[in-house]
C-alpha cells in the first residue's frame, strides 16, 4: 500500500459527465420505454465525412503493405499534417506558425489536462467560472489548489465569474495570475470575445509574466465576421500564449482522437532564479517522453479535412449543427427562456426556469421532457442557475426536444 | 514568464532515441550513399496483418455512416475489446480479470509515464538498471528524484543493477521501495525471469506495502514453456501489482497506438493517515479526466488480433521476428561476442567489443558497419559496456547487419 497522491481526494465526487450518465442510466432503467434525447455531453452525431473516411480506408490498407507500413511516427505529428495546419488554420489568417511550433495529440482534453505539468506546482491559476472542468480538476490533481469550500470553489484558485451581468466576459483579475485559461468560442456559455478584450489579456499577461492557455476548440463554428479565431491575431500574443485546437468538433473526430497545440518559439517561462526557458522545448520534452504520436491512419484522416473537398464537406456538417443551434436558441426564446450563445458556437446557455438550481432543472427536464442537458453548476459555481444545451444532436431530435421543452 | 517545473531541468539532455536519431542523421548527411541498417529503436517493420487491416477498413467505413458512427467512446475502452483481452490474455492462463479492471490506452509509453501521477510525490521508486528510460524520466519530471550525479544516477532513486554477474536478475532492495518497476521479458536485456523470482517480489511488496508496476509488453515473444507471462500467475499478486500490456510489438501497432493496463480491484494504496484507497478508482479518475479513449477504428483493429485468423497471422509475424533474434544471437556468438536475451524476447543484449563504451561502440558500428543499435548506457549506468540490437528488422537486413558486424 504505497502512498497515493492525496490531491485526488480533494476532487468533487465524479467528473461532471460520468455523473450525468449515471442519472440518465438510472432514469432509463426505471423508464425503459422513454425516448431520451441527449443534448448534454457535447458529442457530435453526424458521420465522418467521405473525404476523411476515404483517407482513413486508404491509410489502413497502406499499413497492411510492406512499402506503406508506418511504425513509430514523429511524436509531434507527421509533417504532412503539421504543414496543413500551419497553412490552413494560421496562414489563412496571416499568422505565421512554424511546423516545429505545432504538436499533434490525441485530444484537446489530454492537451488541456497535461499542459500544466510543465509549470511549477506553485503557479497561481486563473479560470473563468463557469469553465470546462478539466482545467480545474487537473490543477487540483497536481496540488495547485487547496480544498473545495462550501461555495464550490477550491481555495488558492482564481475564479473569474462570467455571467449575464458582465456579458460573459470574465474580468481581468486584480491579483497576479501565472497561468490563465481562456476558451473562445466559449464552452460552456457559447459566447465569444472581441479582439479588444484579447488585447487587454495579452497586455495583462505581459505585465504580469503570465501565460495564457487559449482553448479555441470551437473556432470552426464562428460565423460572424470580426470575431477573433486565434489569439495570435493579437500582436505580441506569441510571447504569452499557447493555443489549443481540435478536430473533435470541427470534423467529428470525438471517436477518432486528434487535436493539436501551438507553442510559439517566442514563449518563455522562467526558473525561480530568473533564467528564461523555452516553453516549446519543455513541452517537446514532455511530449516525446510521455506520448508516442497519433495513429498514422488518424493523421491521414485529419489531413483530409484540409483538402478542398474535405473542407466543403466539413462546412456542411458545421452548417447543419449551427442550424440546430439557431433552432434551439429561437425556440427557447419563444418559450420564454433567457438564452445566450449559439451564434458563433454550438452551445446554448440558458437561465433555468423558475429559478431552479441547475441540477433540479436537469432532473425536471429529464423527468418531464426526457431531454438531457448539462447543468451549468457542473462547470463552476457561477454556472448555478444556468443550463447548457448542445447543438450537436440530430435535427429531428433537436426539433422534438425544443417542442417538448416548449410544451412544459 | 510563469515559473516552470524545474524538475525538467534535471533531465539528461535529450531522451535516448532522439539522440540516436540525431547521430544517425548527422552520419547520413555526411555519407549520403551509405545503406544504414537500423536495429536501434525497437520499432517493428512487418506490415499490419490482414485481419487487422480488414477490421480497420470496415470500422473506418462504419464511421462514415449514420448508423455506424461512434463519437466519444468509454474512456476505459469498448466492452468488445475489454472482453477479448480478459478472455484471451488472462482467461487462457486461468487468471480471472474483470473488464472493469482493464483500461485501454493509446500506448504503454503513455501508461508507464502517467501511472506515477496517482502516487505521492515522495514515494520512493526502485528501477532495474538498465531500464526503459520512461520509468525514470517521468519520475524525475514529477520531482521524486534529486539531481543526476557524475555516475549517471539520480539521487533518491533506488537502482537495482542487472548485469551478467547476477544473470540479469535485479536484486531485491534491502531498503523499502514504495513503487517498483519490473519488466519481463525485459527491455533492454531481452532476458526473462522465473515464477520463483516473481514470488519473491510479491512477498517483498506485501511486506513493505509496495506496489509493483509490471511491464509485460513483450509477453507475446515468450517461446519457452514455464516462463511467466503475467505477474498474476503468482498467487496474491493482484494485491500488489499493476500490469502493462501493449499491441505495439505483439501486433505491430507502433504506428496505430493501442495498449492497456490491468489494475485489480484488490490493489490498494493508502493516505498518509493510513486510510486505504482503491488504486483502480484512483486511476479511473485520472483516465476519465485526462484521456478520452482510443480511436474506435484502432480498437476494432485491436479486437481483430484475437480472432482465430488474427491470432494465426500475428503468430507468423512473431515467429519471423524471433527467427531474426536467433540469427542475431547465433551470428554474434560466432563472431565472438558475448550475447544475452533473444530467446523469449525480441532484443539481444551484448557486451561491446574491446571493452568499448556503449556510445563508442555505437559510433564504431555506425561508422564501420552502418548498423544502428542502442547504446546500453542509454538505459542506465549498469548498461555501460553493453549494446542492444532489436530483432524487429527485415530478415535480409538482419542477415546483412550480422554479416557486416562479423566482418569487422
Amino acid at each position: 500500500m504505497a502512498n497515493i497522491n492525496e490531491n485526488y481526494l480533494k476532487l468533487k465526487a465524479g467528473y461532471l459527465f460520468p455523473e450525468i450518465s449515471k442519472r440518465v442510466k438510472a432514469y432509463s432503467e426505471k423508464n425503459p420505454s422513454a425516448k431520451i434525447i441527449r443534448l448534454g455531453i457535447g458529442d457530435v452525431t453526424l458521420p465522418i465525412v467521405p473525404s476523411v473516411v476515404e483517407a482513413m480506408v486508404a491509410a489502413s490498407k497502406e499499413m497492411g503493405t510492406s512499402g506503406g507500413f508506418h511504425g513509430y511516427g514523429p511524436e509531434q505529428g507527421y509533417s504532412f499534417l503539421l504543414k496543413s495546419i500551419a497553412d490552413n488554420d494560421y496562414g489563412s489568417l496571416g499568422i505565421k506558425i512554424d511546423e516545429s511550433e505545432i504538436f499533434v495529440s490525441d485530444g484537446s482534453k489530454c492537451d488541456c489536462g497535461n499542459i500544466q505539468e510543465i509549470f511549477s506546482t506553485d503557479a497561481k491559476i486563473a479560470v473563468a467560472d463557469p469553465v470546462y472542468p478539466v482545467y480545474v480538476d487537473t490543477n487540483v490533481m497536481a496540488g495547485r489548489t487547496g480544498e473545495i469550500g462550501s461555495d464550490g470553489r477550491y481555495s488558492n484558485l482564481i475564479y473569474m465569474p462570467a455571467t449575464k451581468e458582465n456579458g460573459f466576459q470574465p474580468e481581468i483579475p486584480k491579483e497576479k495570475a501565472d497561468i490563465i485559461y481562456l476558451c473562445y468560442p466559449n464552452n460552456p456559455t457559447g459566447t465569444v470575445t472581441t479582439k479588444e478584450a484579447l488585447k487587454a489579456w495579452v497586455e495583462y499577461a505581459k505585465k504580469n509574466n503570465s501565460i495564457i492557455l487559449y482553448d479555441s476548440a470551437y473556432e470552426a463554428f464562428i460565423g460572424e465576421p470580426g470575431v477573433p479565431r486565434s489569439i495570435y491575431e493579437v500582436e505580441g500574443a506569441k510571447e504569452v500564449a499557447i493555443e489549443f485546437r481540435s478536430f473533435s468538433k470541427t470534423a467529428g473526430f470525438t471517436g477518432l482522437r486528434c487535436a493539436y497545440i501551438v507553442i510559439p518559439k517566442e514563449l518563455k517561462g522562467r526558473t525561480k532564479s530568473g533564467e528564461e526557458v523555452s516553453i516549446n522545448s519543455l513541452w517537446s520534452r514532455r511530449h516525446t517522453t510521455k506520448f508516442n504520436g497519433v495513429s498514422y491512419v488518424t493523421q491521414k484522416g485529419a489531413e483530409a479535412c484540409y483538402s478542398p473537398q474535405g473542407k466543403k464537406e466539413i462546412q456542411e456538417s458545421i452548417a447543419y449543427y449551427m442550424s440546430n443551434a439557431a433552432k434551439i436558441r429561437e425556440g427557447l426564446k419563444k418559450a420564454g427562456y433567457e438564452v445566450f450563445g449559439g451564434v458563433n458556437a454550438p452551445y446554448i446557455w440558458l437561465k433555468t426556469a423558475d429559478n431552479l438550481s441547475s441540477w433540479d432543472f436537469f432532473d425536471r427536464l429529464l423527468d418531464k421532457a426526457q431531454v438531457v442537458g448539462t447543468p451549468g453548476s457542473g462547470f463552476g459555481p457561477a454556472g448555478e442557475g444556468y443550463f447548457r444545451l448542445s447543438a450537436f444532436g440530430k435535427k429531428e431530435d433537436v426539433e422534438e426536444a425544443i417542442a417538448r421543452i416548449s410544451a412544459l
